[in-house]
């Protein structure tokens, strides 16, 4: 029997949007999840009728914010998809991707035609602000000055000690990202930063400023997925899945051997990367996880857009912009855009989806399209110091 | 190009086991999920190494006790699977039968040949003892008297105004329970109980009463599935997955129809019988999701093992005891074998792996067995009033 150990080419995205990233007091869990939804199904180019959805798959961090029930029946409920089959995954930051990959393997097992997927966060609405801040783990790791920027904070620092990186090159890579998230109309800031400006801002955790750290952002993301067969009965232009990795690593430092790569991301992009049949220069543009701005340019090196040690050089070069080599968070990433965190990765696809059917949104139109895109990957990294990452390549040709 | 929407035959669990069941404030959950492991690869017949386990799919409904990383990273740091593909899948109470149905489709899409499959759950060692308790949904929950209990009972006193059925029948179901979970080495309780005893205890919330209802159980479980092809690498004696169903149906209870019926449960077994081929006159036994006495009886109904309103005389001819029709929940169930929510659908696999194999541990010996079984279902049902029903069907043959 033959066998391949591969999605490539079997699972299509047909359609996908999202609702503007920010600080939505005013809308509630449902209102977001609605709004993505509705929007989702709008985006399908020949149209789509809930009932060819045959299952779901939702992506949320931290617990509904209503009721301590199964996650997925919220979804079920808002959006009026009774009897249907809903899984919630989490995994950390990068809940998005993984909920975007469990739905993929579903539907090139055969198990469903045409897949929903959703990643929603509230965050700013909850005691404490982020999503889950209240709760006993995190008040031990702010007892041992573990925040999230200290944990990532260390990979900045050693970068900068065995390669000579300096605090500018992370400033600019978040002045890259505000430039083009100035651009999206979904961004959550939509202002452009100097190094100047970055440099001189309060430090959150050494080496890392306030404009090297990702906003809390509240959003709400949503696409479709089906059988290649099928996708084009509902638009001419599906991307399609290449590949996809995921890993994990263990949680404590202290058993970390290297502070100057992440490993996860290291092990899933190489997952991926293999099942897609290609390599990183054949990448076109990506959408990276830049909960910090250090972490954007270590995954230069970690995904193999530049060689190990000189994502500095790359970054004087702006090859992280349109017209360089690898265009990186041309929709704003993390920094710019937003970071909710189970509808990031979601919202990644969509941006993928966009770029590779040519209409990524932009004010003023056109500026933020990556000429040409043929290739697009998306990267979650997740947890306090990177423990998990989830890699997902699409592209708008079969190959 | 051929399309089966099903995983019938295509995946197999090859090993299987959990730790004993019960209040376990001296085990972390580090030291429950090592020992379900290191017993699960001991279980396979024909050994296997680590290395030979793809990917993992880990079900737990709190988050891990420890910190807000990625929940399945506590499982790569604690069994040393470092870099592995590790899902955290999340369904109320169904969380285990879901994250077993996630690793199977995985694996019938090819994606990977060996899939670990952890439930594990720490309920009493948390604040506010059951986990997340303490959390403002619950809270608010208990403001409107809507506790478990009384989301579940419910559906009991309907029962009785509709179809005549009395407090005794949902006693003679713990009864069943208890007399099965006393001989079963792994239970919470082991020992049995009175029909009086039952309808003589403390009401907890009409018509349930303290013997109506499963305990706050500490445990963890763990089984291996592969593609089915290389089964017979791993043990002459697997079983095969058949079919699967998974359904959600809105949390809130003033949306239900009818509350004689759990319809996700319906909706799930459906999906189930169809994928497998079979009906429920095939099932030679069967693990039911018995949160309370009164969802057991109904679920002999709602997944047809008896008609409508016909459960009081399916208890009352011993149809769901050993020789009966449809001998039920013979673990001892959720009420005596215990209910730790991550881990109770992945025992419930181990209670079919076993059965199907003719091993089910019993003291005194073979007392458990149900003899000649090649057909086993498991159901789960999550939320408070079963908001999601997640089954899965076992065999010992290829169908």
């Amino acid at each position: 029997m033959s066998f391949e150990r591969s999605l490539r080419n079997k699972v299509a995205v047909i359609g996908g949007d999202h609702i503007p990233f920010g600080e939505l007091y005013d809308k509630s869990y449902k209102d977001m999840i609605s709004e993505a939804y509705k929007n989702c199904l709008n985006s399908v180019d020949k149209g789509i009728d809930p009932k060819e959805i045959d299952a779901c798959w939702f992506g949320t961090n931290g617990l509904s914010p209503q009721y301590m029930q199964p996650t997925g029946a919220i979804i079920g409920e808002t959006l009026g998809l009774i009897g249907m089959p809903i899984t919630r995954v989490e995994n950390a930051c990068a809940t998005g991707s993984d909920t975007f990959r469990n739905a993929c393997i579903a539907v090139a097992a055969g198990l469903y035609d045409v897949a929903l997927v959703v990643g929603c966060e509230k965050m700013l609405d909850q005691p404490g602000g982020l999503i889950g801040m209240e709760r006993p783990g995190p008040r031990l790791f702010h007892m041992f000055a573990v925040t999230m920027p200290s944990a990532f904070g260390v990979y900045g620092t050693r970068h900068m000690h065995v390669f000579g990186t300096e605090r500018k090159h992370f400033a600019m890579v978040s002045v890259k990202s505000h430039f083009y998230g100035k651009m999206n109309p979904y961004s959550h800031f939509r202002s452009e930063i100097t190094v100047e400006q970055a440099l001189n801002a309060p430090i959150i955790s050494w080496p890392l400023g306030l404009y090297d750290c990702c906003p809390v952002t509240d959003g709400a993301a949503a696409c479709i997925v089906c059988r290649e067969e099928i996708a084009k009965k509902y638009t001419d232009s599906p991307a399609y899945v290449l590949g996809s990795g995921l890993a994990v690593q263990p949680p404590t430092l202290n058993l970390r051997r290297d502070f100057t790569t992440m490993e996860p991301a290291v092990w899933a992009s190489r997952q991926a990367y293999k099942m897609a049949g290609i390599g990183p220069e054949d990448v076109d543009f990506a959408e990276l996880h830049d909960c910090f701005s250090c972490t954007e340019l270590i995954q230069y090196e970690d995904l193999g857009f530049c060689k190990k040690g000189e994502a500095k050089t790359f970054v004087e070069n702006q090859e992280m912009y349109i017209g360089g080599k690898t265009p990186c968070n041309i929709s704003g990433g993390l920094k710019s855009h937003g970071h909710p965190i189970g509808a990031t990765g979601v919202a990644q696809i969509v941006e993928l989806f966009w770029q590779l059917r040519n209409e990524a949104p932009s004010d003023p139109p056109g500026k933020r399209q990556v000429p040409n895109a043929e290739i697009g990957l998306q990267q979650n990294i997740g947890g306090a110091g990177p423990q998990v990452s989830c890699i997902n390549i699409l592209s708008n040709k079969k190959r």
